[in-house]
């Protein structure tokens, strides 16, 4: 079985801009093909991750996309399982190139938020939550992710301040990364003092509504070396997803059971543990999910997840070196929903094959990604990635 | 590479109907597992064709149904191309089984198109076409088909009601079809007597807007003999999707591109050409498109694929002897848009068991199914199903 690398990624710009949805995704192939041939010599499919068709109106949007880099006649398709969209179009590139099927496959993601203005988007959003269960609520995204912090804080020795030392860090990872959405430092007070959205959830506890675009070229070990030298190739040596109920009443409030199937067996296939994983981009939508996506995937001890603020050596026992959100994550490089999975991988890569800067985490050889649709764990998509200091298991 | 099979298949009411896609959903999943154990028991991953998150204000309802269907913990997603979203959840579940990833996936489809009343499905239809290049011209799904009709009557000696007597064709076999939304038999005049939607398509030239779901149970071999006799299996021997350009200004018309790369694409994949074909359903969205895609796919010499109205042996020289749309086609049986590539392959698989009741084409071994998403082309999914009766290559 072939196993896939990712040889090439690619982002637009990240934020709220003028450009539509297609022309976010041309940046984003432009970024990631600069040097290579067309993308017509070299693709043989596409999957995009595209969370909602009310933002533009449109479905089809894999055929679109792929019209737009003149790839006709070729599979082309939307994925969709909300804000997991992009890895799940990741997880079909790499299950293609693993089985054969196809070389060379674009896993890709569009979100164009902004253009139905805030209530648009907020709307768009609710159409995550159960119809026949949540929705007639009225619920909203902010208010879902307020019951797991709500619950998480009751649960453990935690509290806001903790929570907010998370937006602090991945603002001061953002503020590293020349692709994230803000690139500004901010303060606990900064978040304490920002209005409450859906209490515990402040302001600065929640991502972003953004528009971007990403793209990742996943392609079979041969492909690779003709494109690109060795030690630009990443592996995908794990990949696993996972679906569990959408409604938030019938799931355990604290532990993302879909994320621990999810990144076990993305463990598994890559014949590691947890504790091999030098730098992880997590899915966090809202400063909760972060430290309870830590604990869900074996980094951190139940109730200690917050420590993802600290440094790994001022961490409590039972905490692996992990650093997380490298990116800013979803917080500060912001959050284009069907493009937030492959916008991680773009982390891992530049993580793992020595490009990111001001941001590197020294010798940096395993990366897991861990991208939720819904209020965590509707839907887990996780991969990991092995960069060529990855080696084996450790 | 294990051959896939199609085991069991289950369809929900077609029609108007008072219950919401998740239920439609559980009427075709119990019709599909009738006697068979539990769907937990069996399924592995599972595929969700839905055309548009509009009508329900629903996203990830591939997640949603699975949870209706008590499976979690495993891969769920919906899939989306337009109205060959079906056909496209089927195409992952029959590689899925052939990459040995998994051993027994569901493919299945809904839409709930009535939820919304004819604005809704009229608006959410209208998010198929090119947000920045035809949907600002006010364009519907008649009259971008109009344009492909008008263009067909054009260049060929046909005429309207050459058109009209597909229709009349397949309410006839509607009629005979217990599952079909119209059960009723027309003629000619009922078509050209009927009003204008977008000239030269008349109310009877088109598909009507149907609530439906649709599953099908796609299991390795081993499986599959663990599950029914082998003569209830139908062997999946070829798939093959393509993506073609989404706005109609810059295709070929009257000849679908798309449909002819897949479908040469599958016969090839099975060591069969279109003459081996004995019954095909085809994706009559409007009755033009019945006759373009007889011809695309190698049934009918171009400017006669309108004589699909006839019998295998009353037809012009160059037609093979396929008959097409027993069911009833999207025309008679219905088209709920995401569940009809899945509701093609349940009739396939009735005429290949011997199961077609009245509609019963004897001695039934192969069956091409084509379904189109967008205006006929955009995107293309087309699978080629041997029956116990079907042999190798004829």
């Amino acid at each position: 079985m072939p196993e896939p690398r990712l040889v090439r990624v690619g982002l637009s710009e990240l934020g709220r801009t003028d450009l539509p949805g297609r022309d976010l995704f041309s940046a984003a192939l432009a970024a990631a093909f600069e040097g290579l041939p067309d993308p017509a010599e070299i693709v043989d499919a596409l999957y995009l991750g595209n969370q909602s068709e009310q933002y533009e109106n449109q479905i089809m949007q894999g055929t679109l996309m792929a019209q737009w880099a003149g790839l006709t006649g070729i599979p082309a398709e939307r994925v969709e399982g909300c804000a997991a969209a992009g890895a799940l179009a990741l997880r079909h590139a790499v299950q293609d190139v693993r089985a054969g099927t196809h070389d060379a496959v674009l896993a890709c993601g569009v979100e164009k938020m902004t253009a139905g203005g805030t209530e648009g988007a907020t709307n768009a959003l609710a159409a995550a939550f159960d119809r026949a269960l949540e929705q007639r609520s009225g619920v909203t995204a902010p208010s879902q992710y307020a019951l797991l912090a709500q619950r998480y804080l009751h649960e453990h020795d935690v509290s806001e301040e903790d929570l907010a030392r998370i937006a602090v860090k991945n603002h001061a990872n953002g503020a590293k990364n020349p692709h994230a959405m803000f690139q500004r430092e901010i303060d606990v007070d900064t978040v304490m003092e920002s209005p409450p959205v859906a209490r515990p959830m402040k302001l600065y506890d929640c991502a972003p509504v953004t528009d971007g675009a990403a793209v990742a070229l996943v392609v079979s070990p041969e492909v690779a070396d003709d494109l690109v030298p060795r030690d630009e190739q990443v592996s995908v040596a794990g990949s696993a997803a996972t679906a569990n109920n959408i409604s938030v009443a019938e799931r355990d409030l604290t532990f993302v059971k879909g994320a621990n199937l999810a990144a076990e067996r993305a463990y598994q296939e890559a014949g590691v543990t947890a504790s091999a994983v030098d730098v992880a981009e997590v899915h966090d939508a809202f400063t909760v999910c972060e430290a309870l996506l830590a604990e869900s995937v074996g980094f951190a001890p139940r109730g200690r997840g917050v420590e993802t603020a600290r440094p790994p050596g001022e961490r409590s026992q039972g905490w692996t070196d992990v650093h997380l959100n490298t990116s800013g994550g979803l917080k500060a490089r912001g959050h284009p929903i069907g493009a937030t999975g492959v916008a991680q991988a773009a982390e891992a890569y530049d993580q793992l094959t020595g490009h990111a800067g001001d941001r590197q985490v020294d010798g940096a050889g395993v990366a897991l990604l861990v991208n939720e649709g819904g209020v965590a764990d509707a839907v887990t998509a996780a991969h990991l990635l092995v960069g060529p200091n990855g080696g084996g298991a450790r």
